[in-house]
Parts: structure tokens; C-alpha cells; sequence
């Protein structure tokens, strides 16, 4: 009989490092010589749902290897989230009959809590159904948020990229506050203040940005910001500030433009657009200064020209832990990593059940936050310093950017009828 | 007699190489011993204005050094413009009473062609009121838009790091186009599109974003725009494009959301804010998929963590060079950049007449742009390839970010009555 093969995907949000597990799992399945083919899902789930598989072990092993240089996500990936066993059983069973049609016998997936929901229902359901099947998680999110794990995959990077964004943009600020007095980044965690608070590395003295620090973690209000603000400006001149996109109210309510009569312009249109942009009209109008917004959007999580090497080797770490774990035959668990007690920073690998991932949120804690709620403490500095240090190697061509990967993707022959 | 000292300004929007230019003159100053101080001008040329000055010469080697290092202005900058000597004349004659105050009679002005044109009024007052002052220009903008030049310094660092950012961002939507179609990134130049155009480096195959690139120099519509979305659309299943915030319609005029029927909400309301938040609902109206947009802001300009090590040179090169040019007599002239014949890249250095630079603009030719308007051809990447070479290097401490530089300033003793 002819060895079990693999299937790996990738889910949700790209990061500059999703793509370095995806090599651990690929070089630690090819070296384990224990399965046939590793077969990428194309574009996460749906590439399951609808067959649409290819041959990742063809790829060439200089393509495997250069995964951990390349950002995003080099199988392609999707938002598609299942439900319920009741409501998306149709879904979870063609999802086994893939498996079975490909001799699928194990189950890699890289993605945040969703995912893991996921994975965690399509091992119960193959068990059910006496379907021989391992199915091992893999952390990923910029936003930091899943439960079970010091930190996630990709957190580390983008903390790196916008500490230092506001580093540089904040230097703009200081040199042209005689025009440009205010600026604010806006940065992702819609749920998670994580990234917003990783920029608290960038301030070293009170000269040096950011100033004033939102998450979504702490109920906003618009009486607090605008003090806030006029007390930075009073005492340096000038203000920067990141604010996370999720913002909410004391309801636990997204600040909106609609929600704020402040923001409003000489028509009395509400102002539309994102938190920056509502804010950047808030202080306009209230604290009369000019008001400047950078919104780094997706180049953030996919900012590998100057990603974190702790965060790559940890991507990478947890990638081959998890074929290592599944070849015991250990199934339902996520890796996780596990910081170790000492001054040196040392992280391991340990398992948690996918569902509790599953149904967990790890949010910035209040300790970690000042107590005004528009910074951070020294503890989560301490607790992100060691996430961002190294520089991932990349490699420059002629042109003088880098060069990423683009995978083959050898289709695999579709063998069943049509899904979606 | 004392020796004459020199006074240096900043001016304008900031960029990474600034300082590089900076560090430059105050070096070849201190080096000649010809000058006593070097004096630096707090925020350009207001600190001028308010005789709000330090003893750049003062601070340590090791910080002058560290300018090349250090983004935006280290000596602060502004927009404050002058007008024409008939209008503003009482600014022009305070800047001769507050060299004479100072003992200056060597002016370096780093800036564009506002700042030029400035530079060029004071240089003839001071002739024609008998004053003896030296006034040389140093260009700068990351708009790349100064005559006279073959290119800025700022421009290549921008360049660097915005195709950079093309590429990240490129493969964040190419990973997850199965819901984010679309994106937009909005970079600077509200007059030229050598920014946007730097972007195309990017796009080394069919597959590379961005798909479509926008500039001010090519007259806009709405009805090209959506064809050439849909086009590429149906053929790549996703898009990218680069939009420089200055676009211009067939009338010369900005477009603007108002100025658009199409960018209006389900309540016919316009859609506020910038060129990219405008396409972005009418991409999502006329051609009904999903578009974010990211914004880079004063991020682009600032970005010292992944500069153009050609263009730190560059900038270096220019003041130092304004230096000497100084020191044989020479006055009212800009220093410029010559690109050498021969297939290597090799730059020297210039002069041309302050007036011609102040009067000039260089915009992208449309030679370097396709046909469609919708991208740039070979000749504008064979232009700025070698203008992003090579990574300035940057110093990273225990945090694992940048180390920026940031001046004492010793104050100058002001003996002038107050002015503004």
C-alpha cells in the first residue's frame, strides 16, 4: 500500500511568516520520508472544498527553502469560515471525501482561531466516522490573539515593522510640526490591541513618539482623547499617536464616525473612512491643530523587508513541531510556544487541544496597559522586546529589491465531481 | 578678524537623506577651517525669521556622524514660504540683519524650489546692499520634481521603500484575492508621478503588482479607470494598483470625490478623503469587488529603515560638495546631480543657477509612461533602478529597532529684538 499523504493550508490574514511554518511542515514531512505526497491546499479551505490541490513536495527545494524569505501566503489563502458541524456538515464531509479521494491522512493548518475550530471539528468528525486522520494546528496571526500560546507567529514581525514606522514617523512629526503638529498611525487589531501597543518600543524618552497609545482593550472616549491630546501638545508641541482600528466605547460598541457628532465637517456630514481619519477630524475641530493620517494597511503583516528573525525561526520551529507531533500520532492540538523561565529569552513548543484555541481570546492585559489607558507598561515591553529582535534575511536582486518566491503549484488531478 | 560663520537650513517636507546632506556640509565646513561656527537653523527658515539658532558645529562628532543614520530633519524643518521681494521684503531683510547679527556670510539651504527661490532673493539683497554673503542650494525632495537635476536626493530612498511596499502588499492580495480582490496603495506627489512610477520596478512579470500605476502627469477619467480594473480583473482574478494622490483630470484639476458622481455612498453622499478612498468606492461600485487601500503617509518619506544606500551618498555628496563650491566664491547656484554617460551607473555633481531651479519642474516624461497611461516603460526603470541600490546601513540596539540621532541644539544667545 502506497504511503498516507499530507495536506497543508493556510488561512485567514497573510504574515511575513506564515509562509516559513509552511516550510518546516513541507522539509519536515520530505525528510521524514513517512508520507507520499505533501499536497497544498490552493487558497486555504476552499482549496480543499474544491479540489483545487497541488503537489507542494514537486516544488524544487531551493522554492521550499526560499518560503522562509517570501511573505504572504505562497499557497494563497481565504476567509471562508465554516460553521457549526449541523450547519456546515455538508462542508466538513467533502472536506473527507477530499481527503479520501487523495489518500489524505494527515491534516496541517496554519491559521488563528477560526481555523482552528475548524481543524478541530474535521478530526472529531473523521473519528466519527472511523476515518484514520491526524490533524495538528499551526498559530498564526499578526493580531496575537489566540489563546493557549505566549505569542503567535507573525506577531512578532509586524511589532517590529510598526515600531518602527513610528520611529520614522514620528521624526516627521517633530521635524515639521510647525505645519504638521498631529499625526496618527493606525494600525490592524480589531479586536486585540497587540500591535498598537508593540509601538510602545519606539518610546525611548519622552521626546520620542508615540505619545498617546488606544486599544481596544481600554474603553474609548472621546472627552479622554482630546485631553489627552492638548496635554502631549501643551507640553512638546506636537503629538503621535497610533490607534488601533477596533476602538470601542464603554457599550463595547466600534467607534464610528457616526457615533461621534464631533466628527462631523462644516456640512455636518458625518465623516467616513477609519478610525484615523475620525480621530484626525476630532482634533482638527477640538484641539485645532493639523492633523496628519498614515494607514499602513496590509503592508504591515506582509512587511517581509524587515520582518523579525525570532519570529521566521519560531514560524519554522512550529511548522516541523508539528509534523514531529503528528508522525507520534498525536491529533486535535495546536503547537504553541512556550516562553522559559530566565533572563535569556528561550522559547519551546508544547500542544493545546484545538478547541480550546478554538474558543479562547488572548488579549492585551491590564497590566500591560497604563493606567490612563493611552500607553503601555514596562511589562509589555519586556514582553514584546524579545518578539522583534534580528533582522529575517531577504534576498536583493539587481534591481534592488527583494525577490520572493512564487510557487509552481503542480495541479493535482481533480477526481471528484464538482462542490461549489 | 573672526572667521565668518556659515548657517545651514532645512526646509520642506522631510526625507530619509536629508541629514546625509546635512552631515555633509557641517563635516567639509569644520574640515576646511575656514568658517568659525557652523550655526543651524531651528526649523529652517523660520528659526532665521525668530533668530532661533544653535551651534550645529558643537554637537559631537559622533552625532554629526550619526546624521546619515537619522531620518526627516534633525535641525527641524517648515513651510514657511516667502513670497517675492516686493511682498515680503521685511522678511528678506530680516534674514540679512540676522546673518549680520551672526557674523554669517556663508547660507546652505536644503530644500526645493520654493527654498531655492528664497536662497536666490537673499543672495541678490545681500549683492545689492553691499552685504558679502555666499548662498548655495542643496536639492531635496522625495517629489524628484527640482530642474536642473538629474534626480534629488530623497527620491531614491522613496523609491526603495514604496516599490518595496508595492511588492509586500502585492502578495498580501494575491494570497488572499478570493475576498480581498483589490488594493490600493496611495503614495505621494500632488504634481509628479515619479513616486508612483518608482513602483513599476515592482512588476517584473504579469503576475507582480502593481497591475496598474497612476500618475499626475496623464490626465484622469473614470471610464478608463474602471476599463482598465475590469480588464485586469478578468484576467489575473485580482488587482493592484498605485495611485499618486495628485491626480489631475482632462481640465488640469484635481480629482477629487466631489468632483465625482461615482464615489458617492448609498446615501449619495460624496465620499471624503483621499484619492485612494475615492477609487476604492468606485471600484467597489462600478466594478463590484472588494478593495482596501493602504496609505503610507509620512511613512514613505521617513522610512531610514530600508534606504537607498545610493542615495545617502548622493545627498552626502551634494552637501559637501555645496561646500566647496562655497568656499571658491561661488554663490547663487543649486548644486545638482549629473548622471555620467556609460552603461555603469556613476554620478557627479553640478551647478545650476538658483533662479532656473526655483522657475523649473521636472516631471515624469511621458516618455517613461506607456501608452495607456495606466504604467511606465523601460526607460523609467532603467532611470531609477540605480537610484534604489544598496541598503544605508542603520544602527539597531538591545530593542531590536533603529537608533536615530537626535541633536542637543546649544542655543545661539539672541541679540536682535523679537520679529514674529
Amino acid at each position: 500500500m502506497s504511503k498516507p499523504n499530507a495536506i497543508l493550508a493556510q488561512s485567514g490574514g497573510p504574515t511575513a511568516v506564515i509562509n516559513s511554518s509552511a516550510c518546516g511542515v513541507i522539509q519536515e514531512l520530505i525528510k521524514s520520508g513517512k508520507v507520499g505526497k505533501v499536497i497544498g491546499a490552493t487558497n486555504g479551505i476552499l482549496g480543499v472544498l474544491k479540489e483545487d490541490l497541488f503537489d507542494a513536495s514537486a516544488e524544487k527545494p531551493e522554492a521550499i527553502e526560499a518560503l522562509k524569505r517570501t511573505p504572504a501566503a505562497a499557497m494563497g489563502s481565504c476567509r471562508y469560515k465554516l460553521k457549526s458541524l449541523d450547519k456546515s456538515r455538508a462542508d466538513y464531509e467533502r472536506i473527507l471525501d477530499v481527503f479520501k479521494a487523495h489518500n489524505i491522512h494527515y491534516f496541517f493548518y496554519a491559521g488563528g482561531n477560526d481555523s482552528m475550530d475548524t481543524a478541530d471539528k474535521v478530526n472529531k468528525l473523521a473519528a466519527d466516522t472511523g476515518y484514520e486522520l491526524t490533524c495538528i494546528g499551526i498559530p498564526k496571526t499578526i493580531d496575537n490573539d489566540l489563546a493557549c500560546t505566549d505569542h503567535c507567529p507573525g506577531y512578532g514581525s509586524v511589532a517590529k515593522y510598526v515600531a518602527t514606522s513610528a520611529m520614522n514617523a514620528g521624526r516627521d512629526t517633530e521635524a515639521l510640526y510647525t505645519t504638521d503638529t498631529c499625526s496618527i498611525l493606525e494600525v490592524m487589531g480589531r479586536n486585540a490591541g497587540w500591535i498598537a501597543a508593540s509601538t510602545g518600543l519606539a518610546h525611548r524618552t519622552e521626546e520620542d513618539a508615540p505619545h498617546l497609545i488606544y486599544m481596544p482593550e481600554v474603553p474609548f472616549t472621546f472627552e479622554q482623547f482630546i485631553r489627552d491630546v492638548k496635554e502631549v501638545y501643551q507640553r512638546l508641541g506636537r503629538v503621535f499617536i497610533v490607534a488601533g482600528e477596533g476602538l470601542k466605547d464603554e457599550k463595547g460598541e466600534y467607534v464610528t464616525a457616526e457615533k461621534s457628532a464631533l466628527a462631523t465637517d462644516s456640512f455636518g456630514h458625518a465623516q467616513l473612512g477609519g478610525v484615523a481619519e475620525m480621530l484626525k477630524a476630532v482634533i482638527e475641530k477640538e484641539v485645532g491643530i493639523k492633523t496628519r493620517f498614515n494607514k499602513l494597511g496590509t503592508n504591515q503583516r506582509s512587511a517581509m523587508h524587515f520582518a523579525s528573525l525570532t519570529d521566521v525561526k519560531e514560524a519554522y520551529m512550529c511548522g516541523k513541531m508539528a509534523v514531529k507531533v503528528a508522525l507520534k500520532g498525536i491529533s486535535g492540538k495546536m503547537v504553541t510556544i512556550i516562553r522559559e523561565k530566565g533572563k535569556q529569552y528561550k522559547s519551546t513548543t508544547g500542544l493545546a487541544e484545538l478547541s480550546d484555541v478554538a474558543n479562547g481570546e488572548n488579549k492585551v492585559p491590564r497590566s500591560y496597559i497604563n493606567e490612563q489607558g493611552n500607553g503601555v507598561t514596562r511589562a509589555m515591553l519586556d514582553y514584546v522586546r524579545p518578539l522583534v529582535q534580528g533582522q529575517a534575511p531577504i534576498t536583493i536582486d539587481a534591481d534592488g529589491l527583494p525577490v520572493y518566491m512564487r510557487f509552481k503549484r503542480k495541479p493535482m488531478k481533480q477526481v471528484l465531481p464538482k462542490y461549489m
